[in-house]
């Protein structure tokens, strides 16, 4: 059994807000204000800048109604931040103010809330702690639409992006399809490395009606496939839908969003717009169809409403997970999920802890194996992993039919 | 009491799809099932371009099940078009066809579900049949999300837009607040001449999380006007969230994303990408803040997981009223709403018939009072008016948490 250790805990919220991040902050919260060993439960603004700059709300102090409300919340209610931690080796300064605070505030438990980046700022707080002497246990939760965090099995935020960009390539598919004369629909989905994003587009053609073609950035973009391919299926049906990650890149490396092309402007001038801008014009070229490119920007990522009823509570898990296993005795690892199945075979979420030491800066893409051997959609057994993620349609408040989100009232400590 | 008029009729969807014309199908299929005078209900595959090429679909032979999930199926499910008939003094071709596709089902009633064009075209069809002595009863029913169909309160399908926009405004107002450094985002929203659909995200901030700014094409497009209001918000918040109608336009009528620029090409050659694009190089250049455009392109209008129950109501009361007003008697008319309210005061929607001659081609703006003397922004009249439109979630079909769309056979007649 640890030592017991009491004192005030910190929960940041930091890199890109997804539809459940605020879940995890609930589940963190509320586990932290129910443990007696945790004195005080406070919320950094925007993440690790508000530690820096002392900026801390007392969370007792919110209205447990308005702390429920987090469940349903989209985007970080904290404030998040994108700030990359110096190397301790070459320059420490932050890390002596985040230990001055620490100190002010008696802070005992670092909980913080995010993905890769922010697995790596948690890794170095919790080895500069350590080597200080002052005793504080540091956990990641995770948090990541990309589903790119190495060595768990899904990320919260995930499920509830591939939902609403399932749904709405579904919505999206029947659109496209309603006049005789078709057209070339060409949904830009983000994920910069990994397609995981991308990939959840199919479950809408799964379903009976989604993109014909689907493109991740596991592997290099070839731009004559491609185009064979939307012109032999825009033949075939007069209309066709295709799915790309933002992060479709040639073999050399390129980003097909930043390649300079002549497709359009014979000077030479970098052409505007994203991918599937880019994409369309080039289809425009060889086929002559009408084209249509959309881009679901911040939309998948902020979609609460189409939340997965799993991830939400996945979330909440992960978050309370990671301050009971702390004051348990646990510190240096992220809170982690394991699939496995009930005695009917069900889908069930375990969790592990990781050392944030092998999290940290790790990518997990989609397996080679699940993209189809022409490169241009996924398999089955992509489907079966993402289905059991995006199940349920959590409760959610409304007033007058509009999202009702936490309203906090942020009590500087 | 009119005359018992005995034969088929055709239904026929035109026009852009919206989350809700398959509602106002599914109302006019069943009431034209049951109607006795009724002998053979047949679907237009797509639209009246259906009827010229004899292609109609017997909705008798489809499972009824099936049908009722019309209700909550996105886009037009026996296809549109956007096929313009032309003007019959000058050449009936056209109708000398659908007369004839007429006599050989005996079609004696045809009802047609479009926007302003298809009224157009259900008038032109009217005066033909009557003229040519062929006893058939024609109705319109209205359908657009743009909501600028003359003599009726709203049209069926704008407020389940109206909801959708407001929703996602909402959630990428708490998108674009989350980091420390703020960011101007721009949301484009469809509407080439009213902007009933950009006002309709000003709900978002009537609700708590919105945009600050709100651009409609009932005004002239004020640039510098523009930037100041943009400018002075960003540097008082940090951040900026501006909704913008398509069809802002200049004084002299030019649209704003149509205009030449030297923004950012001093070549003069046009600037790719849409609206949203135009006005972030607009606001980077005068204020160098980071920027965001977000277009919601056909999402906005096919988004049927967020669809209004009041408008999935409203939408297939229009078409049962049209079938029913035809078996009495009506002719040459289209359903319109009345907004009226019950004995406690609340929003009840009555239907009235008004001539198709008055309607086509008419548009309807959204009233000038309603738009704030400067110009960047709507009244609590525009939030009077939209709210009770968007009230209720339906009960939405799913299967394995993806929407449950209906599956016809589509049995040629």
């Amino acid at each position: 059994m640890a030592e017991k250790l009491v004192g005030a805990c910190i929960i940041g919220q930091s890199g890109g807000p997804t539809s459940v991040i605020n879940a995890s902050a609930y589940g963190a919260i509320t586990a932290a204000l129910e443990a007696e060993e945790i004195t005080q439960v406070l919320g950094a603004d925007h993440g690790i800048t508000g530690v820096l700059g002392d900026k801390l709300y007392d969370m007792g102090k919110e209205d447990p109604q308005e702390l429920a409300y987090l469940k349903n919340t989209p985007s970080s209610e904290l404030g998040s931040c994108r700030y990359k931690l110096a190397d301790p080796e070459k320059d420490d300064t932050d890390y002596k103010r985040i230990l001055e605070v620490f100190k002010k505030h008696n802070v005992r438990y670092f909980f913080y809330n995010g993905g890769n980046d922010s697995m790596d700022t948690c890794d170095k707080i919790s080895r500069f702690m350590s080597k200080s002497g002052w005793a504080c246990r540091v956990m990641g939760i995770p948090k990541t639409i990309d589903n790119d965090l190495w060595g768990t099995d899904h990320c919260p935020g995930f499920a509830s992006a591939a939902k609403y960009i399932a749904t709405s390539a579904m919505e999206v598919s029947k659109d496209g399809r309603v006049y005789p004369t078709g057209q070339v629909t060409i949904m830009e989905i983000m994920g910069r490395h990994a397609g995981w994003l991308a990939a959840s587009a199919a479950l809408a053609t799964h379903f009976g009606a989604g993109p014909d073609l689907v493109y991740l950035p596991e592997l290099d973009f070839d731009k004559e496939a491609f185009l064979d391919d939307v012109e032999r299926i825009y033949k075939e049906k007069g209309t066709c839908f295709v799915a790309v990650s933002e992060g479709l890149h040639y073999a050399d490396g390129t980003f097909v969003s930043e390649a300079k092309t002549s497709a359009t402007d014979g000077f030479g001038h970098a052409q505007l717009g994203g991918l599937a801008s880019r994409l369309c014009e080039m289809v425009k070229e060889r086929t002559g169809a009408k084209v249509r490119p959309i881009e679901l920007s911040l939309l998948q990522r902020c979609g609460a409403h189409l939340a997965s009823k799993t991830d939400v509570e996945e979330a909440e898990l992960a978050g309370r997970v990671a301050v009971q296993s702390a004051v348990a005795g646990e510190t240096g690892k992220m809170v982690a999920f394991e699939r496995a199945a009930d005695e009917k075979g069900n889908y069930v979420c375990k969790t592990v802890l990781l050392p944030l030491t092998s999290v940290a800066n790790a990518e997990k893409k989609v397996p080679l194996e699940w993209i189809t051997p022409e490169h241009n959609f996924v398999t089955k057994d992509f489907i079966d992993y993402v289905l059991p993620l995006i199940q349920g349609q959590p409760e959610r408040p409304t007033e007058c039919s509009m999202p009702r989100y936490a309203k906090l009232k942020k009590v500087q400590a």
